[in-house]
């Protein structure tokens, strides 16, 4: 295929559900698109898949980080949070100069560890920007890896005072010509929203499953709240920890948000009109369940400024394509 | 269509989405049926969808409770828990003498209101047997009725001491032959069990959504976690009101089990090492979701006794099927 937008070397570093994910997306856009992974398994998973994959979508494993990123413009870290340091350091070690962004489900403990390993006399790094697709399942690998998986997805870009509003147009406009909705954030608002609305359903999940862990009745009878309200429970752990801990400082408020409203519908549990008053208590979350996803929406044309984008991420809304000359972006907000 | 089993004449009082899917489900069976609701427009709604069902497949809509009930061999109470009274109230004073059971969420308070209403000298009723299918939605209401709803669902079936084994095997009978599964049990063991799996599942939907009412930002980079973590929180506030807060005794202990789960992961967060202990937090939940619903089953033929049948729903087994001389049951279990 043709890229529409000009075509660019990326590598991707990383390839479990997202990295894979985003290694087909980019290379069914028509970029030319190096992956890699440590885990050899899985290289070798990767280079199966692109033996079958169509011609033009096609692409390659590499067998090193200097490998995969001897020739990219844009590297896509892909990696847990704990492997992203040592990412980076390799990044450096390879003598990489372009640009770089990450998937990663949180954003501040990213930018910092860019910040301490990019900032030295070697580093020569054209810019960071920090990425995350909202686009988990609860299944992970390469092989349950989809290049439609981003298809109107939220897909937060930070966008913080020293980034380049360049750079960050470039990859907006990649971003969502892979079909995605581009957010505008920054990494503290971005991991404050994701702690409430990722992080903290992960924990409820795992503590509604852990609750009944004893209980065969309990797990006959289970149905849909059950198996929704736990789905996300059968994420590996390894994954989950590193998610919500690494986004420790925004998880802790969010969780005890939550815990505040439960201790409200104890007490109202333990009233002595629990029905009405219960009732009160529920119509909050009905309320806001119910216009979710938002139904209506109006689409503007904005400049592309920092502080124009940033406030529309703040009200919800996002990009769905960068104009060319890259002076306004078309963008979408609740109505 | 012709019964398979012996056809009933079975009234449905209370025609939303459960009530109206156990009239098409037993219509579809072959029963007669007859239904009513106190909404004159629900009744409406009823009566139009009976013209348009296959004539083998109709049912009858009865302007009032005595009406529905005239011939009847089995009532089904089909109501909110605030209302089963009142149509307690309507079957003794229309002098309905047949057998009863309901499909209400919590089944201890149901029972204390058949003591106190059908104890009296007037009421001269066969016998009361609750039931629960475990088939909510977050539709509701008659038009989102579906005759299969009960196809693989999980049925609780009250068995008590005083409750005679003979009905209690004609509605097994009746209700596996709507493709359901009947879980023998007492009003007490499900109600502490529906309390873990169905009614703290709603109050933490209700909760997580209420606490990013106000974060426009949040909601938009909300994905599948959110999604399925606050699915039930759209249940019209009413009904999950009457739910949690009728089984409120069970509630209040199955809510404070998770809270006191989510304390430790709070505390796992506040830790020196939040990804490591919050690793091990998680294995219990990731555990019970990954080994659920149960992959393997033992089928077995058991002897139809109270006993036998209890301890089957106990270790989480289910009935699939009476035999035609109702000494044994047809049971699976968990392996």
């Amino acid at each position: 295929m043709i890229c529409e937008a000009p075509c660019v070397n990326i590598a991707v570093i990383g390839l479990g559900l997202i990295g894979g994910s985003v290694l087909r997306a980019l290379a069914t856009a028509g970029h030319t698109v190096y992956g890699y992974d440590v885990d050899p398994a899985t290289r070798a998973a990767a280079r199966t898949a692109a033996a079958q994959a169509p011609a033009a979508a096609r692409w390659q494993v590499a067998g090193s980080v200097p490998d995969a990123v001897a020739r990219a413009e844009l590297v896509v870290v892909a990696v847990p949070l704990p492997a992203v340091d040592e990412v980076l350091y390799q990044l450096v070690s390879a003598g990489y100069t372009g640009l770089v962004t990450d998937v990663t489900s949180v954003k501040e403990p990213v930018r910092k560890l860019v910040e301490q390993r990019l900032s030295g006399p070697h580093a020569r790094l054209a810019g960071f920007i920090g990425g995350h697709p909202m686009a988990g399942r609860e299944t992970s690998g390469f092989t349950a890896a989809d290049p439609d998986l981003f298809t109107g997805c939220a897909w937060a870009l930070c966008l913080e005072p020293d980034t380049s509003l360049a750079d960050w147009l470039l990859l907006a406009d990649l971003i969502t010509r892979l079909g995605a909705r581009v957010v505008p954030t920054t990494a503290a608002e971005h991991d404050r929203a994701v702690a409430a609305i990722s992080h903290v359903p992960h924990l409820l999940a795992a503590a509604l499953a852990a609750s009944v862990a004893d209980d065969r009745l309990a797990l006959t009878l289970a149905a849909g709240s059950f198996r929704d309200g736990t789905r996300v429970a059968a994420t590996p752990p390894a994954l989950t920890a590193a998610m919500c801990g690494g986004n420790a400082a925004a998880v802790k408020p969010a969780l005890a948000k939550v815990t505040d409203v439960l201790a409200d519908a104890a007490a109202a549990l333990d009233s002595a009109h629990p029905i009405p008053q219960l009732r009160e208590w529920l119509t909050t979350g009905a309320q806001v369940r119910g216009d979710w996803p938002p139904r209506a929406h109006d689409r503007a044309t904005l400049p592309a400024r920092a502080d124009v984008l940033l406030r529309l991420g703040r009200v919800g809304g996002w990009v769905t394509a960068v104009a060319p000359d890259r002076r306004t972006v078309s963008a979408v907000r609740p109505a």
